[in-house]
């Protein structure tokens, strides 16, 4: 470790506490910021991003990055992370990044209109500037990097995989797709129609008050300490703030608890990677989560595979009885699981349930690499998207607005993401099972609401992992192999497919 | 106008926005930070305070400072704002700053212990470095500023107005102070002997959801607008935040609502002032507020000017029934009078009445020059303290946790910051004289629990000024003359000595 490593060490340092700063400003302006706020908020975030990118594609950074020497596995990733980091934030010509901020700035304004009035032809021209200025910077990137255009974008927010890698994952989901869904409707509407069980719809009232304790009691079950963290409301839920200080909001609506509940336990998983990263390296890029995917991974093994698990559901009917009161029967575990295990087609990615959720993220994927490709122009979305969603879900949806209109990140310039969503979904289930043959208790603790085993396996081989390792090497590590979605498959068999 | 101004204005603007920054990552930190966040803000913070110094004293900076030029009196007073404010910073050596730093946050940290344990010999030690510190670096600023050295100091808080000024000021109230105390001590006993009225306690209890309602609706009748403002709770109650999003706090207890209530009205005459700070020169040395002198004339003129006013009483008093119920003679104006304008000798300087307030201050401000100037040791404080409050109030503390330990500013580095208190209390009844004389219905709308008038006068006189006059000459435009304690001594003698 040499002189110029350290600088670069205090240099990063000091961008990420620049980084934490924003959290915190983003966090306030979505939970408790008055409306007036927004702007002066805007530019208060933008003089804090642009500091950091001065600091960061500062001349002394290239030369410190020339000098440097790293000694041992975590310092030698970090700075291997850290001529990453420099390699992206010098790749990009300034104005093409202020262009960029203005013109998803534009376009995200103008898709909120357009998904009121569910008329595509409102954002189209501004979608296309977009999608001009994300394939200038995805090839901009692609040189710096030598990946791909779109695996480019792909890496800005999961490290260690690429399209090719996705590709025949999807193609083969699509596959199992074809027949696990018309099986697994089929075992539902036996069921039904057998009266095994009926699901008996939860009674309420479920006022916020106590919607609110349960959800931090579950949290803190979980293993989210207080001490360090705060449970808010927010229209969209969300985890953010730093490790020390997590962040994490959610919804209340008083005819439902699963949506504040999930929603809760969901960014508890997430808020639990941030405060599991490696203290030796906190404000290092080696430090920080391993990208996206594996975030989502964190979340979804706590919401999807630990929390409707029968261990689980069999330890919270008790907890919202107590809660909320009622007959008992409804909060039987195989009533719960029937309320909250339910599969249906539906237009919207957010309400889907965990079977047929992948499918939408195909459709995003295949469109936008088609769209930075050059394949697909903007024009072309809304016919492309209702094509590609009556292949793969057999519906055809009735207007953009349940369409290609519904979610924000292309318009708001966010293209490569959506994969990290199934990509975590299926990391989620490689880990369990790992965690399940590792800790054999697993199961038999959540049925008593102890998250401990499950916890301490995910703290040694995923949070105190930070960046030091990529996606396909992080699950090597932790699991014995690369991405291997038939234990993704196999836990929707399970859940799914026994009648 | 020249480009090196432009390029100042646009620095210093980028500063400001680093100060908003810091200003809401402080206000998080008192109101909803859980306190384990604390280590990490602190490093946010450092990190902040340190870009901006850098930005601030860049080589840049000189240049453009040597070269630029301004025309007209705002951007004038703006371009004699940005050289004094780089004079100070370049005044003191790194070293001598970060020194402070750490000083300061050592003897903070050992006074709590020293307070808690009412053991002055605890501190002592750090508060001699706090001291041997600032003295060099009063010396450093009076040689950058060619004022004396605790002039020099007394400048970082409150610009345009020295110990020459305040010296006399202060003698003066402590001759009036000698006679007034005990005419209106024997006013008041002799009131009660009569029963004209016996002070009626409010009954209770004051549940503090009513309460919250309550301060809210105040602080908007007062002119508070809650799409720019929010009302929270703190252990301190204060007013930070940003001009557009400014953030007030409280802190309740169910057993009394005038904590509550008086202390957001004071935090609502200092947002008020930081909401009509002028817009055209936001994010500019001369867009600022004036001082902290000048500040406190803003949520004094509110608390203890207009809201403790006869006019003002005829108002809330049913607006304190229709929260809490109770009889109804409790609510009178002259009851509320004898419980919220009772003089008291005390030993708590922030538990103090307005008669006896500035008595506090003259304390400290006579200790502290002399402590600056050499005059005073740091191990002569306890007795110069008792000594000094037995004279001026004729009572001897009974321990140092209620003398020389009560306050935090000395241990933390803060001073010449003392006189700002009266200064702004006096400040505060000479603009009210002068808002009354040019609006002479302000006390009959007041009665009603308008503000209109009180609020308009003081946008144009004070907030919408800036920092464009110094304090004195801020006075001088606002109310024909500079600062003149006989509308404060006036004022008091209306209150307190009409029998």
């Amino acid at each position: 470790m040499n002189a110029a490593y350290h600088r670069l060490k205090a240099r990063f340092a000091r961008i990420t506490l620049l980084g934490e700063a924003q959290a915190m400003l983003h966090w306030d302006a979505a939970a408790v910021m008055p409306p007036g706020g927004a702007e002066a908020r805007g530019e208060q975030l933008a003089a804090l991003s642009g500091l950091s990118h001065e600091l960061l594609t500062a001349p002394q950074v290239a030369e410190d990055l020339a000098e440097a020497q790293a000694e041992g596995e975590w310092d030698s990733a970090n700075l291997d992370l850290m001529r990453q980091t420099h390699r992206r934030a010098t790749a990009l010509p300034t104005a093409l990044v202020e262009a960029t901020t203005r013109a998803n700035a534009a376009c995200e304004a103008r898709w909120r209109h357009a998904r009121a009035q569910s008329d595509f032809a409102l954002v189209a021209p501004a979608l296309k500037e977009v999608v001009r200025l994300q394939r200038e910077t995805a090839a901009a990137l692609a040189e710096a990097t030598r990946l791909s255009p779109y695996d480019a974008l792909m890496e800005g927010y999961q490290r260690g995989i690429g399209a090719s890698d996705v590709e025949p994952i999807f193609a083969a989901y699509e596959q199992f797709l074809r027949e696990a869904l018309p099986q697994a409707e089929a075992l539902q509407a036996e069921a039904l129609q057998a009266s095994r069980p009926t699901p008996r719809p939860l009674a309420g009232p479920f006022p916020v008050p106590q919607q609110q304790a349960l959800c931090r009691a579950m949290a803190e079950r979980v293993g989210l300490d207080f001490d360090h963290a705060r449970l808010d409301e927010s229209t969209h839920p969300f985890c953010g703030g730093t490790p020390a200080d997590v962040r994490i909001t959610t919804r209340y609506s008083a005819d439902s608890v699963a949506q504040a509940l999930f929603g809760v336990l969901h960014e508890t998983g997430h808020a639990l990677y941030e405060r599991g990263l490696p203290a030796a390296f906190a404000r290092q890029p080696v430090g920080e989560a391993a990208g996206m995917a594996a975030h989502e991974s964190q979340s979804l093994i706590i919401e999807m595979q630990a929390c409707r698990s029968d261990a689980f559901l069999r330890f919270i009917g008790p907890q919202l009885q107590a809660s909320f009161g009622g007959a008992a029967e409804a909060y039987d575990p195989a009533n719960l699981a029937a309320l909250w295990r339910r599969v249906e087609r539906g237009f919207i990615r957010v309400d889907a349930d965990e079977l047929t959720y992948p499918a939408h993220v195909i459709l995003r994927f295949r469109l936008e690499r088609a769209l930075i490709g050059g394949e697909l122009e903007v024009e072309g979305i809304p016919a492309a998207w209702n094509e590609g969603f009556a292949r793969l879900l057999g519906l055809t949806p009735p207007d953009d607005a349940r369409g290609c209109l519904q979610d924000i990140h292309w318009y708001d310039g966010a293209f490569g993401y959506f994969p990290s969503y199934t990509l975590g979904a299926m990391a989620a289930a490689q880990l369990m099972r790992a965690a399940r043959e590792a800790e054999p208790g697993l199961d038999a603790a959540l049925a008593q609401g102890d998250f401990t085993p499950l916890r301490d396996w995910l703290r040694q081989a995923v949070h105190g992992q930070g960046s030091r390792l990529g996606f396909q090497d992080l699950l090597r590590a932790a699991t014995g192999k690369p991405l291997d979605p038939s234990d993704f498959t196999n836990h929707l068999r399970g859940r799914y497919l026994n009648a």
